[in-house]
Parts: C-alpha cells; sequence; structure tokens
C-alpha cells in the first residue's frame, strides 16, 4: 500500500454481503469439496451419472414445490429475461431434473440415474445455520415404480454418510410411506377429501419428537395450549380415533420386520394399507440383500416429510448425536439427509406419469454433524515462504521457488513490499510450515536459513519441559544451497509426523 | 411407464432451457472436473489459496466494469432484494474478490493470493461457443505493486496450460503493458485526455491480425472501406505519426530481451515508457527464474485488451493451432487465457489504491482448444449391469450388486420393468462394458453368464479377420456364482487393456 492516494469517498459503495450469502475460505473448501467427492464417488459406484443443469430456469418450468409457496416467485430469486419470461435460480436439484428427463425424454436411458451436487438458492429469510445458498447431494432414479429403487436410495443415502465419515449407530435412516397415513385415516374414518383435517393430523404427528405423546393426543384432538398459554386448535378426532392414531405412530420396532407386522395388525386390513405394507416389505428385502442392517434403516410410520411432491415413500436420515443450539440448550441434531417417491413431478411436462425416487444430502448440515462428531481435520498447512532479505537479489528467490515447486513442494516468493517482521507474521497468516532466508552472508557461504514454524510453535509450547530434545533438532538451522529441495521436504516430513 | 393416464396438457409448461444455458452430461463433467482440478491444483502449488464467494452481490459492489457496459444492468442477470435493493449474479471472479479484500482487508495476509474456478453469468446474447453461464479458473494477487507479481501470474498461466494437457509451442502467452502505449501516444504527439482519438487507435492496433499492416495503417489515418463498401473513420493520424505506431506493433522479436532493446529505441525517450519498460525488464527476469523459456511468453506491444480496468501489465495467452469457424473457414484458435494489473478495482471501495494482478483461464474454450488438439479421452465406461431375469429373484440381483460395489466396481440392477431386449438396450445407453445374466437354470447350478459388452463390439467389428482369436475367448461365458467378483474384475481389466 504504498500509494496513499485518497478519493472522494461520498459515493463509494459499502464493501458488504448479501445476507444469507457467504465467502468461504480454503480450509472450509478443502472440508466441502472432499465430502462432497465422497459422496458423489459412492453415487458413481451406485450406477448414477453425474449431471449439471444451469443456475437459472424458466419458472414456470420449476413449477411451485417448494414449502409454503402459494404466492408466486415467494421463496424463489427471480427476474426477467429480455424475452420478459421469467427466470429463477434452481431452489433444489430435484425440479430441473424433471425438465431434463421431460425434454430428453427419448434420448436418455430409461430408468434414468442421475447424480449432481451443486449449489440452490432459496429467497427466504436467513438466520443460524440457514442460508440463501448452500449445497446440495442429489440422486434420483427417474422412471422406475418399484420401490426396490427406493430401497437402492435408502440404502446409499446410509453408505454415502458412512462413507463420508458419519459413524454408524449415530445415525438412522427413517423410512415411512405416504400410503401408510391414507390407510390409517382410512380406518378412521377421515375422508381423503378432507384436506384440512388431514393435513392438521399430520401436522400433530410430525411434533411428536417435541411435544411427545400427550401433547400429540391434545393436537388430535381439541386442541392445545402451549407453555405461553397460545392456543393451537386441534383436528377434532375423537377418542377411539385419538387411541389409533397414537397406536400407529407407537408401531416402530427394534428390527423393520416387527414394525411391519404391527403396522399389518393395525392397518393391514384395507387395501391403501396393503399396498403400503407391501411396498415396505419388498424395501425390507432389497435393503437387507445390500448389506443395510436394522439399526441403519428403520420403518417410522411417524415420519412425515414437508415437500408437497412426495407420493410413496418417504425417508429422512437422522443424526442421532446432541449439539449445543444458538440459545445454549442441547438438542437432537435431527436430519442430515431425506427423500422419496415423487411420481408426479415429470407429470407436468408430459401428461403421463413417470415414477421416480431420490435422496439428497445437506451439505452444510451434514459438515456441522462432522464437526459435532469431531471430525474436523488439522488446519492446512500453508505454502513454504521464502523471505526476500535483498530486493535486488528476488530472482534468486524465485529460482528457490521453481525447484521447490518442481518437486511438488506447495511455495511462494513474498511479493508484498514490508520488513522482516511483516514477512514473517504473513507467514503465520498463510500457515506457513517454514520459511527459507537467504541474505548476502548466507548466500555467499551457498548456504540458506530454514525456521521450522510448526517445530518452533511446538517446541514455544513446550519448552520448559523438553530443553534437551529442543538442543537436538533447533527450530531454526542453516542448510546448502544446493540441497534446499531434499532439505525442505525431509523437514516438512518430519513436521507433518 | 406402466401408467399412462393422460393429463390435461393445456396449462403444462413446455420443458425448455433458458438460452445461453446448457445441460452437462457425465461424460463433460468428467472431463471438465479433471481440467479444472488440474488447474487449482497448480494455482494451489503456487501459493494460492482457494476462496469462494456466493452467486450473488449487490450491483453497486459489482460496479460497472463489463464490455460496453455503460448502461446499468446490462450485461449482467440483475433482480431487486426484498429491500428493494439491486443483487446481480458474478459477471466474472474478479469484481468479487474486491469486495471480498475490501470487506476483509486486516484479517487477510497481504498480499492476498486468491484462488477461484466456479460459473460466472452474463445477461447477453448468447450465440456459438458463447454461453450466459459459463466457468472461469482465476488467481489473484491482491496487495503488490511489484511487477514481479505480474511475472508470477503469467508464469504460472502458462504452467496450469501445460498441466491441463496444452502443449509446448502449441501455446504463447503475449504481454504487453498499458504504459507503453501511453508513452507511444505520448511520442507521437496524441494528448492524454484525448480519449476518442486514443481509443481509436487501440482500436486500430487490437485489428492487426484480421486486417494486417496495411488494414491498421488505414484506420489510424482517414479511414478504411471494407469489402462490402462499408466505411469506418480513422483516427486521422499524419505519415510520419502512423509510421511510428506501425513500428511500436512490429517491435515484438524472437526473445523478450530483443524486443525490450526494440522498444527502448521506439519510447525509452519518455518517462512512462522508461518506466513501462524497466516493468517489463523486471518481468522479463523474473520468468527467465521460473524456467518460462521464450516460446512460452513473449512480449507483444500489439496486445490491447478490453477490460476498462486494467492499468499497467496485461497478457493473453493465446492457443496457436488453427479451427474451423462456423462458416467452415480455417481460423487461428486464439485465446485461452488472459489477465493483467488491474490498481484501482479496490480503491472504489477503500479510497486507497490497492495495486492487484491475476490471470483467467476460461474453461470452455480450453476445453475447445484440447479437444481440437485430439486430447479427447474416450468415452467413460458406465456401470456393470445385472439383468432382471426374474422378478421374484430381484434380492438376489441385489446381492450381487453389494457384492461388487464392495469391491469397487461400479454397478446396478436394472430397475425398469422391461423385456430382456430393453435392458440389453439399456446397458449399451449406460455404456456398460459387461452384464450379468442369472436365470433359473443358472441359479440351479451355481453359476451366471457374463457379456463382455466391449469384447463383444470389438469382435463385431473385426468378426471376419479375428474368427480364431474369438473362440479363444468368447464374448459371453459362464462364471462360477461364488466367484462373481473377482471374474468381472478379470474381465474389466481384460478390456482395458
Amino acid at each position: 500500500m504504498s500509494d496513499n492516494k485518497k478519493n472522494n469517498q461520498n459515493n463509494a459503495p459499502i464493501a458488504r454481503q448479501v445476507r444469507g450469502f457467504v465467502d468461504n475460505r480454503a480450509d472450509f473448501l478443502t472440508r466441502r469439496n472432499a465430502l462432497v467427492g465422497k459422496i458423489l464417488e459412492t453415487y458413481k459406484l451406485w450406477g448414477f451419472e453425474e449431471l449439471e443443469t444451469g443456475a437459472m430456469e424458466f419458472a414456470d418450468c420449476l413449477g411451485k414445490f417448494l414449502p409454503d409457496a402459494d404466492r408466486p416467485n415467494e421463496g424463489v430469486f427471480a427476474l426477467q429475461d429480455d424475452d420478459e419470461q421469467w427466470l429463477s435460480l434452481r431452489y433444489d436439484l430435484t425440479a430441473p431434473l424433471a425438465r431434463f428427463v421431460a425434454q430428453n425424454y427419448d434420448a436418455i436411458p430409461k430408468p434414468f440415474r442421475r447424480a449432481a451436487c451443486g449449489p440452490v438458492w432459496r429467497n427466504e429469510k436467513p438466520g443460524p445455520g440457514r442460508y440463501r445458498e448452500f449445497w446440495q447431494c442429489d440422486a434420483d432414479i427417474v422412471g422406475s415404480a418399484l420401490p426396490q429403487s427406493d430401497a437402492e436410495v435408502i440404502a446409499m443415502l446410509a453408505t454415502a454418510l458412512e462413507n463420508a465419515g458419519i459413524a454408524r449407530n449415530s445415525y438412522v435412516v427413517k423410512i415411512s410411506n405416504r400410503k401408510l397415513l391414507d390407510a390409517l385415516l382410512v380406518s378412521i374414518g377421515v375422508p381423503v377429501e378432507d384436506i384440512s383435517t388431514r393435513l392438521t393430523i399430520l401436522r400433530a404427528i410430525d411434533k411428536l419428537d417435541r411435544l411427545g405423546l400427550d401433547g400429540v393426543g391434545a393436537l388430535l384432538g381439541a386442541g392445545r395450549k402451549d407453555q405461553s398459554g397460545d392456543f393451537t386448535k386441534g383436528a377434532g378426532l375423537n377418542a377411539s380415533q385419538i387411541d389409533k392414531v397414537l397406536a400407529y405412530i407407537q408401531t416402530r420396532q427394534e428390527t423393520r420386520a416387527q414394525t411391519l407386522a404391527n403396522l399389518a395388525n393395525l392397518i393391514g386390513n384395507n387395501e391403501i394399507g396393503a399396498e403400503g405394507i407391501a411396498e415396505l416389505s419388498a424395501i425390507d428385502e432389497t435393503l437387507g440383500a445390500l448389506g443395510i442392517l436394522p439399526q441403519m434403516a428403520e420403518f417410522d410410520p411417524a415420519i412425515v416429510r414437508g415437500l408437497e411432491y412426495y407420493t410413496g415413500t418417504v425417508f429422512e436420515a437422522e443424526y442421532l448425536e446432541t449439539t449445543i443450539d444458538e440459545a445454549g440448550n442441547e438438542v437432537r441434531f435431527g436430519s442430515i439427509g431425506s427423500g422419496g417417491r415423487y411420481d408426479d413431478l415429470v407429470m407436468r411436462f408430459r401428461g403421463e406419469r413417470v415414477p421416480a425416487t431420490g435422496c439428497s444430502i445437506g451439505v452444510s448440515r451434514l459438515l456441522a454433524a462432522l464437526e459435532c462428531a469431531g471430525k474436523m481435520p488439522e488446519k492446512m498447512d500453508g505454502p513454504v515462504l521464502v523471505l526476500v532479505l535483498d530486493k535486488d537479489q528476488i530472482a534468486n528467490y524465485f529460482q528457490m521457488v521453481q525447484e521447490l515447486r518442481n518437486a511438488g513442494i506447495k511455495s511462494e516468493v513474498y511479493l508484498g513490499s514490508a520488513g522482516m517482521k511483516a514477512q514473517m507474521k504473513y507467514a503465520d497468516r498463510k500457515n506457513s510450515p517454514l520459511v527459507i532466508l537467504e541474505g548476502s552472508n548466507e548466500r555467499e557461504a551457498g548456504i540458506v536459513t530454514i525456521k521450522d514454524l510448526k517445530l518452533g510453535a511446538k517446541l514455544a509450547s513446550e519448552i520448559t519441559s523438553n530443553e534437551e530434545w529442543r538442543q537436538g533438532r533447533p527450530a531454526q538451522f542453516e542448510a546448502s544451497r544446493a540441497d534446499l529441495v531434499n532439505i525442505v521436504r525431509q523437514t516438512l516430513e518430519q513436521g507433518a509426523k
């Protein structure tokens, strides 16, 4: 910053970010990209092919499948193209897939197994852990009505999570089916057309985790008053109807087969219930063949997924550890992936039903879960830094990094204009493992001085207890200039141990 | 598609893409991601740290540094946030970097060496090879005024291109400096304030490749009539002024030192010229220390870069091979990367000058150049496909893929509802190297049938000439079910030879 020429700052823009958008630095990106890489590798191993659609789509092609998005352009970022057609940034990776499949129906293999990892955008209010730009890793099978397809994406979701570092027994994929709920409603005499009651019941079931059986029971009946005194009107069911719903959400057992038996007793006697149970049964068999143990995936009829477009199987991968929320309370971590069957999404374009099923992993949620599990890699080593002691000798310093880079060693010459102290501070900010110094004395003697910053930091913390060892391997030493590359490599290898 | 229920199609959206946006399939993505990976690896080896900013920025933060973008929101995709502030999709990776640096100035290492690879968006008219969404790979050094920083990014650009597969001697980085042009204008008596004449001269010089010396001479003088009879008004220079400009654009020689000597003779006698030559001289020395040979990077004073924001060194990596354009003509391939010094971009926010320099590789241009050089990898092998001959035995088929996947072999069970012929067609569309069949006879005998599709395709093309060999290794054979994984692995390894 040698030039301090001041500008008229009255009209200067303020450097700021759009709410809900973040700048991601190197350490985060290395972690995220490794994670996405492992998930994508799993998807490919399972025969899914990568497809990347554009960031923008015609708004009418994306449709309105966002949670509570009854108003147009609510929830999405939208703008008008120069021909006045509305464009939207994609809000998920599924709606563009439906458009792609409809557009390329005759050219693609069917079933079409698609993998996609990338950012999506939602024009919603950001909050803690809630962004307007975030990454998803999706895999979908379009064109198969078989329940085995559902099992395939469920099994793959569990495998991808484990490959990404989530420990077995610290998560579970909970599976249900819309048909079970329909069968339950039939069996308690709520007509399929009574959408309002149906929705109130679903919302009540969805609160089991938070309110417990009593709370859900109240919401199924007359209603519930919460601690603040606010009253939520209930579904108005009678006592025997409530009992049946509460029995339904308690059908879950240790094994999938036991849960299925419970469900068969409760709702197996109507057509839609028998159909749902048959589908879950096929899913159970396939999960078994794919090596998915009971603790990795279970049937849980209390699972209700929010998105309107699911038509059959739904599932949610829950991370079972607890974490601390913004208010400082210990809470269950919750969902790190989800999915389900959506047989109607492509029909919007083609008129004919194209069955589809898929899973989606939320990348920032998964990263947070790994962090919560203590699976944070150490800060990455930065580049080796060659200090500039004599400005007129800078070509010599470039010669050094050229040799180091040719040997695959990350390195750079300091390119600022500051002195020695600032250069060392720079090395510190870059997390350089070591720096190389060559002043005129060293140059004449054909040597360089190497400061091992990692060792130096370690010694500084151990200095009283480890004086002798320090004598044996000092954090600063001289080396032959001709042998620079080998000595740097050895020092880095020792530091990595 | 068992369900043919027809929808009312009157209101069905048409599945279509936004102009200038493309769907990228697996083969392309594998190629592109490998390319981007190699470039990013080079940037990191040179001490650059990755930074990813959001897709959207406040429009006033991005500024208006697009080519011929005098009108607001022209050239960019922009929309209003709910607080009525204008947001834009980033049109390059440099403007967001300037915002980031201004916002985080005290927290980042300085100089700040930033690498970024990702999509950018331009609201322009798409055309052949011209998209509204495309990828760039950028590296920048912010906070260094040293010409050695320019040399560093130029040397890295050349190295990254070679690491990405561009052969030495098939490209050259052409380097110039805005100060040389300024010195030339001073030396022929065109005032710095005469922006109109200055611009006309720059545009004329920029057409050297296309019009040759005579054409440029005409545009420097009274003007030029093209083949269609259209007249372009010239800069109105006199004969001796024109001679000097033409001499200037012919200063380029085999080596950087020779070109520098020519320039010193022509424009070294004024202050700005001497300054520009001193900078190029430091660049030459640094390029030498970094192993950049004369044929990898040369000084070419005829280089004029379009973007308004460059303030000093400018450069362009040109791919020297020819290609066929849309009209069927053989043309020079042209630019695959570029960059330069932009000392004023951060000043917009901070009032004080923050010197910066950087390079940018256009990913689709580079992919096209590699394609043009015949560096296209073969189509990737798809997954091994297990056919479904007996639907009630599907769990057995899943068991097979489970074994294959555990051994790292990409594989899947056919999940459609069609018969044998359609399943083989599916394998073909997925580019499966082999398929596995197990019918009831095989199951009883404890065997499977393997069809080697790669070998089959090869044999089909060689069938008359190679009958004997075919007998020795048939494209279809039986294998023990217990030994499935080993035999599939061996077959795939043979096919890869």
